[in-house]
């Protein structure tokens, strides 16, 4: 192992791999341009794994019902193929236009150089929102878990669940009976979810199975390696200590767009400003595709991203092969397509 | 049966039964807007089933391979639980606005009111183009086929092919070795196709399994119910007589507008100008989708059509409800939506 890895010349870069991001990579396959995939979390997917990996999408043009997984386990099937380098578990810290024209790139780990770069980043570097306390993080993965996924791992524990939004209140539910106590901490009464989900949840509330604390966590106890209890200030000015063998801070996700916010292109409420043709950014060479982005009309739905990714690939081709005419192909009749494909239908 | 239908007050109208018109079903139907949906064909599918029924596709998002068939099979299966009106067999034939500000529809068969139009009709009213020989209509379907199906039903046939691109060459191709003679017809030696395609129909010409005759067809010759042969005249003025069992005109398709031209809206080479906001035409109400409309930037790809089915969804919403705000919502989590697809996760 080298100490210092090798720059990676290439054509475009990838950043995110939510289910638009992959699609892109498939867009700029089937145009012939190569592409690196990096993105912050340690597998494919973004929210669709992270927010809603087993829950069901309807409106997936062709697709009357698959779970984010799965529309995420499609999706790979359909690039891999192309078999696209990833750069997982890494952030973008730094893009750079060069003199070139070209843009310098680079991550916690790795160097590029890209011809253009596509931000398909989502809401931006998907980062659970930590508790902000001081030696809560030596305790991650033994009895804090920013992530719920099966209720059985807490049976007969007392947990304590941070947040009031959906993902908190889910975890509430799915728990109630089956953890010892459940007690969901949130700063005020009120909640963000839907309605039946709310309603759900105040039904074992009053049952007694859920009990709800409102204030502010602002300290822990341990006793040797192991947390005890969690500090809570109500706006009495009262403290509880509420005892724990778990705590879940499901605070939702930090929207952090991160350094795009430094790279110079125009944002418009967070959001990367783009045209209509091309979906690219103010700056020539960077395009934004899916939730990131922002134009008159936009809907955050998976399926508008995956044409704004085809209408990208072909801003991308124009900067790619500077000078060239880049015919439309169609993937059921084109022979150029059907070798990048590997496929050879009627052969 | 009454003499006259009762006319039919609707929401919107979607014209053109196609991929792009039957994901558009599904976006109004989220909207809660009550559609119906007109067609000219006998059936669901446009160019879909009537082009590539059983070629494949490999660029629909999360479909990593289909046929054209099957693309149209699992949009209406993700359209079922709507029970959205069809009007099959029926051409358009006139839309003009009311004073109410709603537009007057009639086709060959019915009578419509409805708050909003959207055209999905691909290329146009989508009718194979047909020989302009007296008489030769009678035979449609003994001795004339407009659509190739299989090879094994001319097995022994003398069989002629009228025409110069894919759909005349593949017909040849396939027919080669198994009809008794294969000749095709075309007004010059030129062909359009896939170079691929020319290549593997050359290859059975030079084997003698496939005639080519250049030249204009001008004339059949019957003897009592029966075509016995077919004159063409070539370019040097001399006339053949081609015997045959049977005809195959493939023509390709007529890209007949149609009335859409007469309703007033702006065109660009035969494509309805929309915006990219919401894929509205220059007349307020008529909306235009998939191959049929042009902007800057536009790919006719069947991924840009669900998008811009989406889009104007919204945009119809806007006019069908007025002065109420459309939230979006998603297919995950609302309730309201699974109310409309029917389904109850986590129930």
């Amino acid at each position: 192992m080298a100490d210092k890895q090798a720059t990676i010349e290439t054509d475009a870069i990838v950043i995110g791999a939510g289910p638009v991001g992959l699609y892109q990579v498939f867009q700029l396959g089937l145009l012939g341009i190569k592409a690196h995939l990096i993105d912050a979390l340690p597998q494919a997917g973004g929210q669709c794994v992270e927010l809603y990996a087993d829950k069901p999408i309807y409106d997936i043009p062709g697709i009357p019902f698959c779970t984010g997984q799965e529309l995420i386990d499609r999706l790979q099937e359909q690039i891999k193929v192309l078999k696209t380098p990833s750069h997982f578990n890494q952030e973008v810290t730094l893009v750079e236009k060069r003199a070139d024209g070209r843009f310098d790139v680079q991550t916690s780990q790795e160097t590029f150089i890209s011809k253009v770069i596509i931000v398909s980043a989502g809401v931006g570097a998907f980062k659970a929102r930590k508790l902000a306390l001081p030696g809560i993080d030596a305790h991650e993965g033994t009895q804090v878990f920013y992530k719920f996924k099966e209720a059985k791992q807490f049976a007969h524990q007392d947990v304590v669940i941070n947040g009031g939004e959906s993902a908190a209140l889910e975890a509430a539910i799915q728990l109630a009976g089956i953890a010892k106590s459940v007690t969901l901490v949130h700063r005020r009464d009120v909640f963000k979810a839907e309605e039946s989900l709310i309603q759900r949840f105040q039904k074992l509330c009053s049952e007694g199975l859920i009990k709800v604390q409102v204030g502010q966590v602002t300290n822990f106890k341990a006793s040797g390696e192991k947390i005890i209890s969690l500090e809570v200030a109500d706006f009495h000015g009262q403290t509880h200590h509420l005892p724990l063998d778990a705590l879940l801070p499901l605070l939702g996700i930090s929207p952090k767009l991160g350094p795009i916010a430094d790279w110079g292109i125009d944002l418009e409420n967070k959001q990367v400003l783009v045209d209509t043709e091309k979906f690219q950014s103010s700056t020539t060479g960077i395009f934004a595709v899916g939730d990131i982005n922002t134009y008159p009309g936009k809907k955050k739905l998976i399926v508008c991203g995956f044409h704004e990714a085809t209408l990208a690939a072909y801003g991308c081709a124009a900067l790619v092969y500077p000078g060239q005419a880049i015919h439309l192909q169609y993937t059921t009749t084109s022979p150029k397509l059907h070798e990048i494909l590997g496929v050879t239908p009627q052969a």
